[in-house]
């Protein structure tokens, strides 16, 4: 079957979806609830799998994303990123077709946006405040009284409704043990539960905590005694969490097919049709020292191959290094290779069908959202 | 205008691309004809302003761009990746419907593969070889026999007809001097002479010598004296061809108009909603010692604003630090941004339509070819 598709494709092992998706619903506690994030996958199939339902609620990374959940019947969908001010009026127009649409924000200019346009139109929107609990991308301040001040602000407007505290451990990333990421995910956890405390104190209670990234989901045998969590990567993982120790490489569903178009043995190298507008350019996990890999060469039925190195990616060639003492005949023109990307969520994004299989079986095809 | 546009968009200077295509155009020295590759842009607008006119020889980078082309009227395309056996059927029916498809071999299995194909179809394919000019990504070597043993295969083939000899010299954005890339553009075109010099002495005669690229065919006055020339990149340029000396930021004509969604003062950063699915992680050139940033931050008017760093790009955030010193209060939440990325074709392979402009004026919108 694999030698049928058009290369380079973008296969999905639904097996494997599921019981990543299982896996994650089993390690819920009360009483957290799961919103899984669907930015990696971007398909309704993709979301029905991790909530083992056939809607409930979502994370997603843009608003057309919520948009096409919407009209795909998702009707409880919190929107994990900053909302530009130019963008309020489309999510006034897309919350009032659903039950909720939550909007994040971190800054009191966000806020006064909102509150004006609110009171403008006579609307009302549900709100998050992102907080920073040592990512420092985006978020406030748990430690800062400016933060608390923030939240007071929201709460006093008659148009916003506070719904909670949102934080994301991309720091989980960048750490080289999975003790490490144990104690990153338990202060995820923590710095929401201490600055909700302060809230309470300033008399402001907290509905939800929501917490979530994939490595810090996924290294705990139950999720923290929070609210929410929204990890979403563990859908298809990659290489990259492999190496942070989220998964194995039997976990990872999603792999790109690519053909071998050039075949050098006088300079120990293959080259496919999987450049980088197929796998993504993310250079992955950094391993000082050695030279990166744009992810790992596994044969058709994806075990790995050794000796096999992506090192080099251009627009439409992989090129392929291969060790002394591999049988580099292996590999002529027109060979197949499965490619397990570093980064699913970038390398997903590049396709705009994915070829839905089950071990070595076709068993459909998904239609991911685009663009913003 | 900038102002209303959705954000993250993708931003094509019209005026620009014009002004780099005739600039290619006035290099054309005889004998040397332009066969402009369109994968940076993969548009029949922006083809037709790289020839000059409404159609012409181009070069495209995949088969799916090629029929793109077929149907938008260009009927002599050259396909500049070796082919995949699997996709000879398709070569073959796109062939049928144009005056000359070119395909690109560098192995006798696919010379083999095309032969037996058009033996029991009676079809016939134009063919050139693929020739390694120092790059060691694809071509076979000019100094090995055995290459010309593989011309001797094709031209013995009644079925296959011999066009030329074709070179990339992607080494040209390794170097570090404008110099050094003018020594390997020399070399692009010597290399290939000095096959067809073997080539003639074993009767064979070459009617094309194929060379291109946008480093080398940008810092030379006139292009050397071959047949063919494909640079391709040069319309729309990008920061990593301003770091060669290819071109000035003031020839770049794509760019990225992004949001600002964040603004931390107390951390001197700045967060915009133009991430990797908006710009792609595409590190440009190596700079040892250095951070890699992913564009250069511009004002709308295109100018580069000093101490602002695009360090970081996750899915949908692009993480700016900001130097000490610099008003970080012109950056407040809904301020908008122009990027100029560092590799223009992966970002605008992102995109499935192009805001086209002439300075501050919108002038219509481009789309693209897309996938295989």
């Amino acid at each position: 079957m694999f030698e049928e598709l058009s290369t380079p494709a973008f296969v999905v092992d639904r097996a494997i979806v599921r019981r990543n998706c299982e896996r994650m619903r089993a390690r819920l506690n009360p009483p957290t609830r799961l919103r899984p994030h669907v930015k990696t996958h971007k398909t309704l199939e993709g979301a029905r799998l991790q909530l083992g339902a056939e809607t409930g609620p979502i994370t997603v990374s843009t608003l057309a994303e919520a948009e096409f959940f919407a009209d795909g019947g998702f009707r409880d969908i919190t929107w994990a990123v900053p909302i530009a001010p130019s963008k309020i009026g489309r999510a006034a127009t897309l919350a009032t077709r659903i039950d909720r649409l939550n909007l994040l924000v971190d800054h009191v200019d966000s806020v006064d946006a909102l509150d004006a346009f609110a009171s403008s139109s006579s609307t009302g929107f549900d709100v998050f405040l992102k907080v920073d609990c040592g990512t420092h991308r985006a978020g406030v301040d748990p430690e800062s009284a400016a933060s608390i001040a923030l939240v007071e602000r929201i709460v006093a407007s008659p148009h916003l409704r506070f719904r909670g505290l949102l934080t994301h451990a991309g720091h989980s990333y960048d750490v080289d043990s999975v003790e490490a990421i144990r104690e990153i995910a338990a202060e995820e956890a923590a710095c929401l539960t201490r600055f909700a405390g302060k809230l309470q104190v300033a008399g402001i209670g907290v509905e939800t905590r929501s917490i979530g990234s994939t490595p810090t989901c996924s290294v705990v045998e139950r999720l923290p005694g929070v609210e929410e969590a929204r990890p979403g990567n563990y859908v298809f993982f990659d290489a990259v969490q492999t190496g942070l120790g989220s998964c194995t490489l039997e976990d990872c569903a999603a792999s790109v097919i690519v053909s071998v178009i050039g075949h050098y043995p006088e300079r120990a190298a293959i080259v496919t049709d999987g450049g980088a507008l197929a796998l993504s350019k993310d250079g992955g996990a950094r391993h000082p020292g050695r030279e990166p890999e744009y992810g790992v060469v596994c044969d058709l039925a994806g075990t790995p191959i050794p000796g096999l190195h992506l090192r080099g990616l251009s627009q439409e060639h992989g090129q392929i290094a291969v060790d002394a003492g591999v049988e580099i005949e292996r590999f002529a023109i027109g060979a197949r290779l499965r490619v397990i990307p570093n980064h699913s969520c970038l390398t997903a994004a590049l396709f705009d069908r994915y070829t839905v299989v089950e071990g070595a079986e076709v068993v459909g095809e998904w239609k991911p959202a685009r663009g913003w």
